[in-house]
């Protein structure tokens, strides 16, 4: 299935104009980059890069998706049929942090072949790393305890599997999700849900659940034990299962106080390492609220697919340049700044980082710091090696380098500041 | 490509575990419901239905999918290579409005033959309906003018085509998605980016992109004018297409106090008829903020693909009966009501809705109503028109319908009771 028609009609009208008065070929670069973080933020997680660039293959337009073009004459149909991205791109690995103005990603070739690939690029851009950035503050939150995402029914159906993939990047355990796994390696996990309890309505109910679940499954397995009454439900799962029973989920109820009393039960009854699963409407405040309860696992759904309050990541799209040179919006309120850029990030020698600096590509600051643009895209082939656990890494190192208030999770400035050299 | 991945890996083990001790092949009934409305919205729309059915002939596991659930016993990889959902479907048409409680789906056949559906019947509901619902408020605070939906940079590439559907069923005249309009008809519109203009620099800039976009589109077009300075923009617009310009575009300022001044500007030009669209992180605010000003169009993006603060529509899919006795989880906060439930509207005589009602399927009350739930599938097969003109429809008509204080954008209740009726 081509990914070419995943586009705004604009794109292909704007192709067309410009074929027509041949400045389709002028040599363009634009640049992805949010000119701010979302409200209070104070840093944002890269993602999307690897899902961008192995799209480019797919973006050709096949005679189905021509037919469909009718409003275009024949040249612009004859260019687009021709179509394949040849250019270069640069930008910032996956999992690197970003601030306002990083320019993350930079795109050359004609004015043609870059125009066409805005709306796929943002689409894939502003939702992949508003994912992971909710992501990796929750990750921040749960200080080393794993959480799954189970966000999957929250969200549609295709972008529940980029979501699995952002998260994981950005530091969860695992997904819910089999697509996820199946496409990118996420580790899938599950536990069980009340219909399967219920379903056994008059059957022997709750322990006969549980027995059947451990029998299909395991003693390693995860019940759930609040479809009835809880304290009831542990014992049943530990009658099911024995002391060597997995864990148990609590999906309803103060969470806080129930993982206690869980716990205290499970060790009375003699199964001191069966953990305890937590999950309901959990977001990176309750996550960080349940630090000092006994939990062991959280199961993050909503939040963590839609965001946690910002959904998308508000990155844009913008020529930057034409025949080498700067060119810019002068409109109020929304200043591009000219110029195909490059961007660094300054470390103190404790690692920690100080100042995000976005120079011309041509003059490189004399200061001391680590390049963050890295070729992606060479005349159209992939030049990086985007391996998910790589991205996962930088995730980890990126959070460590931040200066303590950036870790916050209220709201706040953006944990460093950007400086933009002019050339 | 098969949707049956698009599935939490737990919805495959308790299959696996129903199978073994027989309850997998109860007669079991799920259902769609949100057991509250998103905070202070008045109602829903009802949104996926005909791509949740039209999934269904997809979700079959093939060879493929099959080896990639290597954590399942053989007789459950058995049962999923031969599965295909043969069961009944009921629900309400798309384009109702709904409340809290609403069974919106009701899913029925055996326990193991339904329970699959969950992950993907909720993805496309959940989504679907939140984008619907926001769209309705803005299509309402539009008041009767034309609305663009053109947001699919702001969120995923595939949820991009869903949310235009979506916009497009609760009333938005068209889309910028071009596979929108590709794979459900949603009529694709465009204008013009900052970038065209931008392109021209040096080759005599805005008025040479203008004459370049008149020359490739047409007088009909629309010209965006806020590059550089309104006022020349405008003048540049009637210069390159004259007086019989289709429209002008505004993105950024004071969209009220700009249309105004465009407004005179055109007139003054003698383009009285050349219509202004706005657009620029309009929400359903800042529509009805709008409704003073000579605006024509609004072009809508972020807020209606991640549904104005509701990004999600906060719908379960809940295990009801099974073998003809209701099921209910008993534990705290997250009561179900049992049974396979039915629901019917209650107007007044002037058509404005009173009350849903929500009865068990087999005693409907002796009350004057207008029934909703309807048949969507028998024995696996659709036997429902769903027709997205119809679905248009029923929302204007869902919307006309409502008591004053349910068109209010303010946060409230519901706009209508819910009454659910016991056995």
């Amino acid at each position: 299935m081509t990914s070419a028609l995943l586009t705004d009609k604009y794109e292909l009208t704007m192709l067309a104009a410009a074929l027509r008065d041949g400045t389709a070929h002028r040599r363009s670069s634009f640049e992805v980059f949010a000119r701010r973080l979302p409200f209070g933020r104070r840093y944002g997680v890269v993602a999307g890069t690897a899902r961008f660039v192995s799209q480019l293959a797919q973006f050709r337009f096949d005679d189905a998706a021509l037919a469909s073009l009718d409003f275009l004459d024949s040249a612009t149909l004859q260019w687009l049929a021709d179509y394949e991205f040849r250019g270069d791109i640069d930008g910032y690995p996956e999992g690197e942090l970003y601030f306002p103005e990083s320019p993350v990603l930079s795109v050359h070739g004609t004015f043609a072949e870059c125009v066409v690939l805005e709306t796929l690029a943002l689409s894939i851009f502003n939702h992949d790393s508003a994912i992971a950035s909710a992501a990796a503050r929750m990750v921040s939150a749960a200080g080393g305890r794993p959480l799954i995402e189970m966000g999957s029914r929250r969200t549609h159906e295709q972008a529940a599997v980029a979501a699995a993939r952002a998260a994981y990047l950005a530091g969860f355990t695992g997904t819910s999700n089999l697509q996820a796994q199946r496409s990118y390696g996420v580790p899938a996990l599950g536990t069980s849900a009340h219909a399967f309890t219920l379903l056994h309505t008059g059957q022997g109910d709750e322990l006969a659940a549980f027995r059947a679940q451990v029998e299909a499954l395991g003693v390693g397995t995860t019940l759930l034990v609040d479809t009835y009454d809880i304290t009831q439900g542990v014992a049943n799962a530990v009658r099911a299962a024995g002391p060597e029973l997995g864990a148990v989920r609590i999906d309803s109820g103060d969470l806080g106080v129930l993982a206690h009393q869980v716990r205290t039960q499970l060790d009375s009854l003699g199964a001191p390492g069966t953990r305890i699963v937590v999950s309901g409407d959990l977001d990176e405040y309750s996550i960080a609220g349940l630090g000092a309860a006994p939990v062991d696992v959280y199961g993050v759904g909503t939040s963590v697919v839609t965001g946690s309050g910002a959904p998308t990541a508000s990155f844009v799209y913008k020529l930057v340049e034409v025949d080498g040179l700067p060119v810019a919006k002068r409109s109020s309120h929304k200043e591009s700044h000219g110029g195909r850029k490059a961007a660094l990030r300054v470390h103190k020698a404790s690692g920690t980082a100080v100042e995000e600096v976005v120079y011309p590509v041509s003059c490189r600051p004399e200061v001391d710091g680590r390049v963050l643009t890295v070729p992606l895209v060479r005349s159209g082939t992939p030049v990086f090696d985007f391996a998910l656990d790589a991205a996962r890494a930088r995730v980890t190192a990126g959070l460590g380098s931040l200066p303590w208030d950036g870790l916050k999770l209220s709201r706040g400035e953006p944990a460093i500041g950007t400086r933009l050299v002019n050339p």
